[in-house]
């Protein structure tokens, strides 16, 4: 009885995919979210098991069991978050938007309005090119009127998140001399590569060391590409080197580019402020800052931090994020928000946890 | 105008000694305080610097800059924590308790009721006896009723919160042989050496390693002893070897009792989870659980598991908390939320970060 | 031609299952060893591709394949390790034996004497227990004379070799009062766990985090157990709880046991420096002492503390290894030195990697 | 005696400033150099310690306690290494010269040519600049002629010696575009800040976490460029982002360049191959590598990946190092050993620890 009037007037919420590090993170935020209430969490190898028996840091917040998709009910709810390997989703979103389920994408399959370029990277075809073609990229920075509006979103890889917020001020202003390639030397915590059985993100492989790797192709690489031509309006080249580094979440991408003539001259910390000053997630921090990782850890924010290089012409960009937060199961909350017109930060005023 | 009215009903909050961690825990906890506001933060070495500065991952949720401790105006706060050294509370309390100000300690001003046992281990003499004789120890579990009514709160050290509260059903009913010693092994990451310049506790020197310490004598020995003893009501052997782990928060005691007569017939589970069945913070585990420490991480909960272990008639207990959270500042909030009468988990619903 | 002429006079190595921690482990130690020259290295999975491949740290030092168990021509062998899965060692060992080719089993297959107790455990039946009363337990401190002679060596398991080599003075002597149980508290890096593609020990799940694991039982326990009976001469009541701790290498079992009358009054300090002063590899410390896990790290070494409790009259033992050398490959190396006639510490003398 | 006969034929070897991590790790690599004995090893805080009692590692390798700088009879050495903070090897130089000592310096007082710039990057006067003159920069696979002769050493830093050899076979070649500033993206373990007690260092700040630093100016910035524009013969632009990685060792500089026309032609792999085809610490990985840190952990080793990426012309370079080996006291070892005379791995050869 008390639950139900606790839920009257709140949200339906569904998890498609509840036992990767998306999932539990999504569990994680909507488990205290005011104006949410999470219906069905679904995951085929572990139906009937508790969820926190799965994850005991949900005890006392979640009470719900895993349930088998084919029983979840979905269709009830009025969003549904896919926290799923790629082609899940499209597999399913037809029958979700029939019954007029907004539904959320963690995974790739509404990110690349280019399904050959979709294809070619994530290696199966695209099911469902009409709902693609209708579905919004779901960074609200940058699209956020899209957002409100939007059935379907594509929730960003955590990669592209931070170099797009990073870069679009200079883009959208052209401020960057496009002859030269941006590099986005990224570097990322080991959640990012998920909660799989592998032996390469095994503790005594990763632990005490670091590689880069995709080095000779990385999925985030056509994403960002394409959304920087979108933002640049023109064809840019571009080179990501992403790295695996010790430490369970966190993301800091160092950003090259060169400034035009024009970029060069201008207060860019201040075009940055002002680009940014109504955005609550994203803080510009102040000139010289070296923004560590653990500053954000839990927590939706982006710090972005500015340094420029008179003798090269070049400016770096520090950009960090938690990336299970503002690079996948946070922002996906900030897009429900806005979706269903909720105050932005609703249930993302989680203070970072330091040290 | 709109600060204010939102901080109309609250209570005014002072924080001595807010550069370490159980500082900047407390700020994180209090940050978000519905019923709370930070009002004063002292530090002598770094008075001026916004705390933001220091702390970046409070920009956004604290403005405060530290204070010089003697411009702080203490005394217009209705409590004061203090996060500081050891015998700095003393040398305060008496000034704020005048002016009707509640007082929290951090530190181990006000845990041991014998001041030569604290003068023995703390090599300084105690300079207010009479007010550590009102003091209560600060484990709401154990001295609620007192806690209500309390003036100054010793809050207990972060090893002794493990083992009291893994012990205190058992030594409530007698159900413990204290013909053999009791032994507390535990386990604690490195924050709970604190936020201090030393060697010994660098990256490069605890990462990749551990070790016991202290155990030739440890300051939280004295302490649990007495508190043990107050809880069996009689003389108890106690053995404790504390151990340095390579992560940042979280603390597990393995604690080894052996079960009187009574206590091998007894259904142990089902007797801590009535003694604990309305303590918020206290969750008692299914039999045979393995609670990690990472189960806790930024939250308040204490967790615990029992294993009986029938050929030799011991009991293995399994306590796990977050050392800076339910071993320090969380517990700190505690005690403040039931000393102002506010619901006792006011501030403190913060869902574990796992992963 | 070079290689024949370097090889000739060397031993030749065979080892089976090299892609584990300890199999690489082996390579490691062996492949500067002056008198052995590893000629196959086995793996049913991986047949083919240079072990170099796999492990770039070995690129310099290994230029062998992996070839398939089948082919491998292990009986040209003088000695042939297995880093295999339990039951791999116990199925090949009586051609091997019958081939005059010595074995080291690295598994548990010829650890227990008590075929019922292995089956119990290790789920599988005992195929060959004429072997196993053959096979010589290689702790080479406790069992040197038979390890000289053994055609079979089971070596221990890393958990016993710390508390068996902790404890052997004390039972060997008669000095533990033998009423209380001996409690064995150890805390193993996760490289303990193996090279094997699991959740619960990626990077994510174990990092900055700690649990214990097997209390209920674990493997160890009857294998410590049987030996502490042979020690003592007598039954003993052993509480064994291991716990998984962030770091790669390195185990400290920190054991608590009740001195007989005689013991509590021995210069115990002397008796473990007398016991163990012609004991390359077994360093007894000043009194006082606080083994770090990572003063072993990489090397053979084990190191013993030895910390008296008036009070109780109970002796703590801080014991540190690496449980890859000491605890598997090392020991094993050693007890091929002993059987060969080698120098014990042939190939051995690695300085531990300190930071 | 027996001591005596071993060090017959050795080199006497002197530390000067033995307590920080490059001193320990000069320690362990010599311990067991069987052409050298260490005679001396200095520290002015801790003259008196045995050196074992600091390191426990080090327990049966080293039997020397520090001695007072004033009574350490260098100049009995035939070579003293400089360990110790910038400033210190340039006031003890002559003296030592004038006795016929050799001096390997591992700070950087005999790194940088001119000294004006030396004396703006670290606040201090030059004052032995004819010395400097004739001092070599020990990077053995850039000037080994020069080393063979040097009385005087500058060993480089860590973060040069990555770049430098990464760079080297195209500067040489002139395959570079030096229009496009070369970027070099570089990450560290945290023993590279020395062991020094720093709150900035301590495990709770830095572990889980990581940082660009240095951004603004960074010493091994001009060390560097000084040397990029030797080996090119010309001005260079030069970006270089150092980052602190939350592991002990390891080192990974990503190198960004713009390949000349004539660059892009050529089989780069081919070229890197040829031109360290004798270098016995130089590993030019297959093409497509992606290098770990671990894969060099304790040893000498340096390797490198190249990464041509054709639709923007730009090679990306991966090197990997032992921070304190090959970019610290390895080198230094390595520089011994030609100055010397002696094979140039003698006692550097190390397999990496892994895992």
């Amino acid at each position: 009885m008390t639950t139900q009037n606790e839920n009257s007037g709140k949200i339906k919420v569904g998890i498609v995919g509840g036992t990767g590090y998306t999932g539990v993170e999504l569990l994680r935020l909507l488990s205290t979210h005011p104006q949410a209430t999470i219906t069905a969490i679904t995951s085929r190898g572990d139906a009937g098991l508790p969820v926190a028996q799965m994850f005991p840091s949900l005890r006392g917040y979640v009470d719900l069991a895993f349930s088998d998709p084919t029983n979840a009910n979905l269709t009830d709810c009025n969003v549904v978050f896919f926290a799923t390997p790629h082609g899940v989703a499209m597999s399913q979103a037809q029958v979700l938007l029939d019954a007029g389920v907004k539904l959320i994408d963690l995974a790739a399959d509404f990110r690349l309005q280019d399904t050959a370029v979709f294809e070619q990277w994530y290696k199966m075809p695209h099911t469902c090119p009409a709902i693609l073609r209708e579905a919004v990229y779901g960074i609200p920075e940058l699209y956020r009127e899209k957002v409100k509006s939007a059935q379907v979103i594509g929730n960003p890889g955590c990669y592209p998140t931070t170099v797009l917020l990073g870069l679009a001020p200079l883009l959208e202003q052209g401020l960057i001399d496009l002859s030269a390639p941006i590099v986005a030397d990224s570097k990322s915590g080991v959640s990012g590569a998920g909660r799989k059985a592998e032996i390469s993100t095994l503790f005594a492989e990763s632990s005490d060391s670091m590689k880069a790797y995709g080095v000779a192709g990385h999925r985030h690489h056509p994403e960002i590409h394409a959304q920087l031509k979108l933002l640049a309006k023109q064809d840019v080249q571009f080179i990501f080197v992403p790295h695996l580094i010790p430490m369970i979440r966190g993301m800091l991408s160092t950003i090259y580019v060169k400034l035009s003539e024009q970029g060069k001259q201008l207060d860019l910390q201040a075009l940055y402020e002002t680009r940014y000053q109504h955005e609550h997630f994203v803080d510009v921090m102040p000139a010289g800052s070296l923004p560590e990782t653990r500053s954000v850890r839990g927590s939706n924010q982006i710090r972005i931090a500015l340094h420029k290089q008179a003798e090269t012409g070049y400016l770096t960009l520090l950009v960090v994020q938690d990336n299970l937060v503002k690079g996948a199961a946070g922002q996906a909350v900030q897009n429900m928000n806005i979706m269903f017109g909720f105050s932005e930060n609703t249930g993302l005023e989680v203070v970072p946890l330091l040290p």
